[in-house]
């Protein structure tokens, strides 16, 4: 950048500038207050809020109206009222850009009050409210922090195709491409692909978007949503799958300590407990828990909800995995349950994982043996040749392996304590909503 | 995971592990080889290579076929000639999933000498060849790279939708999607979402997945490739804009040298020279070199890939950016040339980085006035109603912002001397082309 004539800071580095200092700050005018005398700018950077007080003799005109861009010259002063403890007198204002024309929203409130459709149909303008914007740096920590849990562990990045030509998960809820006037599908998600490339790296884990074609409005569902997807292998069975995952919460948290303090701070976040070893319990067990009948073949929402309470109150934990789900309702990759023989099943090497009563994470251990996969697909009634390059990849020797999903959206809004996904989405997609 | 009996090392710890020392590894049969008195495995893990001798006292019966997945318990013996200077004698061998079928390739010989078709129909065995994996370990090392970058320095991590109401870029090129009976199109880039959050966050990047329904067959193009995109508020001009780029470059060099050394010198990269400060032309001056006519609107690859030799020959340079592109080539939304006024224009404050002779990145300028849009979309043609959501958000007040976007399959391919980007990408997509 061009040298400034004076030290550009942002609003978070006010607080440790000397008084009598002169800087530039560059941001938008987040509030404009006129009294009789004296007039207040409240400027907004990407790292906070700073005041700047206007006296007579620094010059008359009108004020830029909110969400103006513009440039602050002026002196640093003690205040220990103001944000940081100090405030910028004698300014000079100068615009970057036109003066804003007003907002759908008054952005300089402690609280957006919009609906969440009025918040969507603007979404640009509503994330920039501070709560707003504090809920999305959330997201962004936990991304980072996933990351760098599996880049210390020998993890390799993948990028894998959102272009199909057969459905990934199921027929159903799936997104329809023209491709060259060929019919393609858009990826539900990496599974498959993500499996394939254990023979190659071990260990991969992809950050990207998945779509599902979500024929219902719920507030946990989108068309498009952020997975963080892990998959590994050399494993014995879900457990060590697991404890894969456990390790990258545990990096997450604390990432979300160390880079987001001042968010967590202002969205009063009490950060989950997640014991070191999180509690377990087979699916025969979650029955029995739920007084639920012994053919009971998969947890509702509900059911999900008293499963998080009976973990809070029986193991002080936010999170809880029922492993073991009916081998019928997982996917056709699901490998079977292979510890001690339980009445009921058969049952499957899978868990969800639920965070606050709700199902963040899917996960387990995949078959590996290519004869497993014929007699799963046939059971199932799903032509092999579907999944032929998939199938040629297992025959090409594949050892034990399984992994997991993290839904981004699911575990920030039940970070934060909302109930929408939608609350957390920069610009969802659902079953009404293609714009903005 | 379940403690082992014996400590699992993988093969790059081998060099450092005693002599004598009991051990366990897990991975692929990479090759055998049976003499007449001694046989050798050589087991592939995520980490390298290590050879197992097998005497006549270690028991009989056919070894695994290659790539099968086997644990190796036994001992670790030096010898200098073995990878790392050990060995593993006295093995015991459990294999962990189905004997491997012969697989297209013979994954166990230096290089891969099937055609460019053969490995891309069989990818995900293909990319088991240490050479195939060490080019996406750069891919890998540069996007983590990518990020520290712009994480040290103030940037959010963005993740915007794939699924849009109306193309980005341009009519053309664009794949049609049915999104609940609607149409709607994917993604051509972030560009315009991108945009938008620098009135939230200031300094964003996102690194994803981008879609160009290509209709051509090229070495340089595909339907979906992996945009590394970021975007600024709060510059003078593009300048400011390629100065974060030349530092993320630098970063990206970085983290190869560091998390990468293995591949580099398995593939014989000679990282490229980027100097501190990128050489910079003007593109009338860039006519001039070219030796083409004054009216010259756009460059051929050819001409790419003369002034990369250029920039090799005068400024000791792998790259090159050429700056203020006639405007007219450019999309919409590209702020006009501000400064010093050169004859033939109009141009623009935007460049592209060519790498080695070839475009790799594309940047500039954005306009952020919303007059300036409205005069830029009606001089071209275009429905502003089109953009309603976009023009919204600059209505609501946008500083001057500018920001780029990096093919990151571009850039290992250059990175490595291949010629075609299908050689780093792990399932590439194009015309012909979508499966595996």
């Amino acid at each position: 950048m061009r040298p400034a004539p004076h030290p550009v800071v942002v609003a978070a580095e006010i607080g440790s500038t000397a008084p009598g200092s002169t800087v530039a700050i560059r941001g938008h005018v987040h509030r404009r207050r006129e009294l009789s005398r004296v007039a207040f700018l409240v400027v907004r950077d990407r790292s906070g809020l700073v005041q700047v007080v206007l006296e007579p003799e620094d010059g008359s005109g009108a004020l830029p109206p909110e969400e103006t861009p513009v440039r602050i010259t002026g002196t640093v002063s003690a205040n220990p009222k103001a944000p940081g403890g100090r405030e910028i007198v004698r300014p000079r204002i100068t615009l970057l850009g036109d003066p804003a024309a007003t907002s759908p929203f008054e952005l300089w409130r402690p609280e957006l009050t919009a609906s969440l459709p009025a918040r969507l149909d603007h979404a640009a303008l509503s994330w920039r409210h501070p709560v707003q914007r504090a809920r999305w740096r959330l997201a962004a920590a936990s991304m980072r922090g996933f990351r760098a849990a599996l880049d210390a562990d020998g993890f390799t990045e993948i990028a894998t195709p959102k272009l199909v030509g057969a459905a990934t998960e199921s027929g159903a809820e799936v997104f329809r491409v023209d491709y060259f006037g060929q019919p393609a599908y858009l990826a539900q998600s990496p599974q498959l692909y993500k499996q394939q490339l254990v023979g190659v790296f071990e260990r991969v884990y992809e950050v990207g978007p998945v779509f599902r074609a979500e024929p219902h409005d719920t507030a946990r569902h989108l068309a498009q949503y952020t997975s963080l997807d892990v998959e590994l292998g050399f494993i014995e069975d879900h457990r060590d799958v697991l404890a894969v995952l456990t390790n990258v919460l545990h990096r997450m948290l604390e990432t979300l300590r160390e880079d987001a303090a001042p968010e967590l701070d202002l969205l009063q976040v009490e950060l989950p407990s997640i014991p070191a070893a999180v509690p377990v319990v087979h699916f025969a067990h979650a029955r029995e828990l739920l007084g639920a009948p012994p053919d009971l073949p998969d947890l509702s929402p509900e059911q999900e909800r008293a499963l998080g309470r009976w973990a809070r109150a029986e193991h002080g934990s936010d999170v809880l995995a029922v492993e073991a789900y009916p081998l019928r309702t997982r996917p056709f990759y699901t490998h079977p349950w292979t510890r001690e023989p339980t009445p009921g099943g058969p049952y499957s090497n899978s868990f969800d994982l639920l965070f606050r009563g709700v199902e963040l994470v899917t996960g387990g251990q995949r078959l590996h043996r290519h004869g497993d996969y014929l007699a799963a697909l046939a059971e199932r009634g799903i032509d092999a040749a579907e999944h032929a390059d998939y199938l040629r990849t297992v025959e090409g020797g594949m050892p034990p392996h399984g992994g997991f999903a993290i839904g981004l959206e699911r575990w920030v809004s039940r970070l934060i304590g909302m109930g929408n996904v939608r609350e957390v989405t920069l610009f969802p997609r659902d079953l009404h909503r293609l714009r903005p």
